[in-house]
């Protein structure tokens, strides 16, 4: 076998079973290969950041990774933005990037890039395979790398992957399991619970699961602790039958009001909670400032096996306290971030995978759907959007027997709007939800928050946060892209369209028309503070 | 005034005239400037690869760079195509990216990350400001690089842009002038004219314009040389009126075999002819192994000047060859890429500017205008995709007085896609038209170019090339950005709607629906071959 085939049977013999593809000339070897090695399935993206962002929701739903096929720099510069979004999230990812063929980078032909360099700061394992014997090494090794919870980009030299490789593939290795938090720091976490103060467990990282809810809120429950998760862990389980959870607000205001009076701060996954942006005289540090902060899991470390001794150790017998289902009516009248929340609450069906890049919208859907029926939530874990659309196709990929739904803002959803054609493409079963009101709204309240020019746009910033001028119509786009779409304009209607999304396999898309939101940050709607 | 402030009113003292943006909320205050002061147009973008290939357009237009506004690395990530692209083209930009605040980054929010790590790969120069009181040095050193044909990235701190900075602003510094070639260079070019070997001087760079064509054309007659330029030169300008010069081919077989026999290479701003991709037993080096190459000027060097002195050396004192105006007769019949490239060539209005990413069909078109009225066409220079709609934004807004006229390839349109939005934003007075042949036609010449599997693709990798599935409405997409459009099935009706655009200022596309292109490059179409 040639080099790309034995790579592609090392993928496949450690798991991999998707492959989301753009490729270009350097890349042909591989997409042949495609054709020789069973058991990887190739999903067409027309732009590298579909490939990364969906690589990014497949493995937030998945629990494991998949793999990109990118074209040289420039493609990696395409799925940069994603990749950042899958780091910051610890969820694996490998990325494969052709190169030109080793001895043809002297030349500097226009697309000679420096690939490991534009790899470097957004992955944890960067390697260029050197020959077709060391791929299937390379290949596991990666595989081995993105399997800790990491991004791995492995650089796939044109004359790699067409030369000859004898040996074959690498066989399966089993992958490593989560490391067990030390004794120590148990039994520090384990003091910390019995000592009275005020103290919250903060759960965060790639998948707050339905079992390490119900631990954590029988943990809280003895220890008379909070229990939340951070303002944007990668997944959580929630909805009727799922652990009360909060969750720490975005905006720092709000954030270190929330956390104000709590004594000491234990971080399951969650890194320590600091302010998304900065801003003047505005504190980075959301904890109280003699806050104790005990980071007693990673997001790699086995998370559940530490809520579980910890359990044990405080004598939490208790059954968690568990959400009940409560649907509201279908709302009537106006159409707004607030009825389509409702909208979303009553339809939401059994254990549907919600992705959520709806920004100041989304942030009115969280609390509302807290008491829908049981279902995931994605967020965006870096704050880079363009993530949502090609999130919901990785993660319908992961899952084809879930509803996804994806909440998108207009502003985020134009960063990767070709996500929309892979849909249709392969048919995914994902109805996406556009929030079109014609505004960059978050950078609205944003422009206030930093105090710029007092905060309140001039002429010219104004119409830098607009973007409804032209109006975007995303159901023309949409349907340009082969997916079925429709508009709302009222509670009436976007209930009939999701009712009838809800009801029918395959994407669609509804473009929500809603008003802009209020830009006065200090009066957010309650849903800005999050219950989940 | 702020340091955002002092940013903006220094950039407008060097001359820099607007700015491409698609801020966060790091770049707020940066934002607010715009509307302190004067001099700056901002243009919205949707995407960050709309931003800087917006700029590198601009730069190939208006002969200075542009400025970009992007937030942190993610923004930067996706707008690394389009700088590479310009990178490669030694186009002048200004990368403004914005950062948390200094002390913000210790925390490690969610998009803290390594910018300047990104940066540098695809930057000549990258500058991290650290005080408001260095921003007025630091901004006006970016475009001194920038002015150099290089890439500059400033990046600027949230703090650094709120500060205060009671200094101001930067005074104009005049730009430097290009270097003149040194003369012993000249001497030896020189004595390779005269000395009666078979010589091609090979013109390249940013902007081979009508007297540097006429100066290489008089050069080559008095030497008896060939003259002809790069495969992709930044810009070029031909049809009537325009010296006669040859292009080198796309496809390495066929440059080299158009090479053959060259016994001396004189490059002005072109870089050695290698080919664009390696391929098994294909050489990489195009022209002849015992072919004499002299790196006469750089692309930054005064190449008119070299020109002029050689010309007065050699007593080319002849007149120049020029083109004669040859329109063809409008096409009728079955639309594909030659009858549009004949309508092209009819309807072409006077001094229009063409940027060409029509890759397969491109081809076609640019040996069916060599006689039609003079143009400027501008090529892809760095080979990343998803460039010609946001370069024909900034070549309209550096050229508002003339057409431009968009060539794009389906699959290549789909990477940039928003750039519409922006165009009817603006208002831009571009035409463009889309290649649509469902497929990634340049693959499947390139994947039996490299003899995988035998040249023959599987139905994986075939279908991995084939993007007619779902069939892409560009009409409706268009339309649903604002910006009006057609589409053309026949010559006939390609041919009324190209008339209507050219008579008619504002944005509008045509969707050109083509058959696609017959995948053996062995026989590629007449326009496979360059004439310019």
């Amino acid at each position: 076998m040639n080099g790309a085939e034995s790579l592609i049977q090392t993928l496949v013999n450690q798991g991999l079973e998707v492959c989301f593809t753009n490729p270009g000339t350097s890349e042909m070897h591989f997409v042949a290969a495609l054709d020789e090695v069973q058991g990887m399935r190739c999903v067409l993206c027309l732009f590298e950041g579909v490939a990364s962002g969906a690589a990014a929701g497949y493995a937030a739903v998945a629990g494991k990774p998949a793999s990109t096929l990118l074209h040289l720099g420039p493609g990696l510069g395409n799925a940069l933005a994603n990749v950042h979004n899958a780091s910051k999230g610890k969820l694996p990812m490998v990325n494969i990037v052709g190169d030109h063929a080793t001895y043809h980078l002297q030349y500097d032909a226009p697309l000679t890039s420096d690939i490991e360099g534009i790899a470097g700061p957004v992955s944890d394992w960067v390697y260029t395979s050197q020959a077709p014997a060391d791929i299937a090494r390379d290949g596991a090794e990666a595989v081995r790398q993105a399997g800790l919870g990491q991004i791995a980009t492995l650089v796939l030299p044109a004359d790699v992957s067409w030369g000859d490789n004898p040996a074959g593939a690498a066989a399966s290795v089993v992958p490593a399991s989560p490391a067990a938090v030390p004794e120590d720091r148990l039994e520090q976490a384990a003091r910390m619970l019995e000592n009275g103060k005020r103290t919250a467990i903060m759960l965060g990282g790639r998948h707050i699961s339905q079992a390490q809810g119900e631990l954590a809120s029988r943990l809280a429950q003895a220890a008379g602790a909070r229990v939340m998760t951070e303002t944007f862990p990668a997944r959580v389980r929630r909805g009727a039958g799922s652990a009360v959870i909060e969750r720490l607000p975005y905006l720092a205001e709000l954030a270190s009001a929330e956390l104000e009076g709590t004594e000491q701060l234990l971080l399951l996954g969650a890194g320590e909670p600091v302010s998304f942006f900065a801003y003047p005289n505005v504190a980075s540090v959301l904890s109280p400032a003699d806050c104790e902060i005990l980071a007693l899991a990673g997001p790699g470390d086995d998370i559940d096996g530490a809520l579980k001794v910890l359990a044990e150790r405080l004598g939490a017998i208790g059954a968690p306290v568990l959400r009940e289902l409560q649907l509201p009516a279908e709302p009537r009248g106006a159409l707004d971030a607030g009825t389509v929340a409702q909208a979303l609450a009553h339809h939401l069906p059994e254990n549907a995978i919600v992705v959520d890049e709806g920004i100041t919208s989304g942030l009115a859907c969280f609390p509302a759907t807290a008491h829908a029926r049981a279902h995931d939530w994605l967020n965006l874990t870096g704050g880079a959007i363009g993530w949502g659309l090609p999130a919901a196709v990785g993660a319908a990929i992961a899952a084809p027997q879930r509803k996804v739904l994806c909440l998108e803002g207009d502003g985020s959803a134009m960063y990767t709007v070709q996500a929309l054609w892979t849909m249709a493409r392969e048919q995914l079963d994902v109805t996406v939800v556009i929030f079109n009101n014609g505004k960059y709204s978050v950078l609205e309240v944003e422009f206030a928050r930093t105090g710029a020019r007092g905060g309140k746009p001039g002429p010219k910033a104004a119409s830098s946060l607009a973007i409804g001028t032209p109006d975007m119509d995303f159901q023309a786009m949409a349907t340009g892209m082969g997916v079925s779409a429709t508009t709302a304009t009222s509670a009436e209607s976007f209930c009939e369209q999701l009712a009838a999304a809800m009801a029918t396999r395959g994407p669609h898309l509804i473009d929500a028309r809603i008003p802009p939101l209020e830009p006065n940050w200090r009066t957010p709607p309650p849903a800005g503070t999050g219950e989940c």
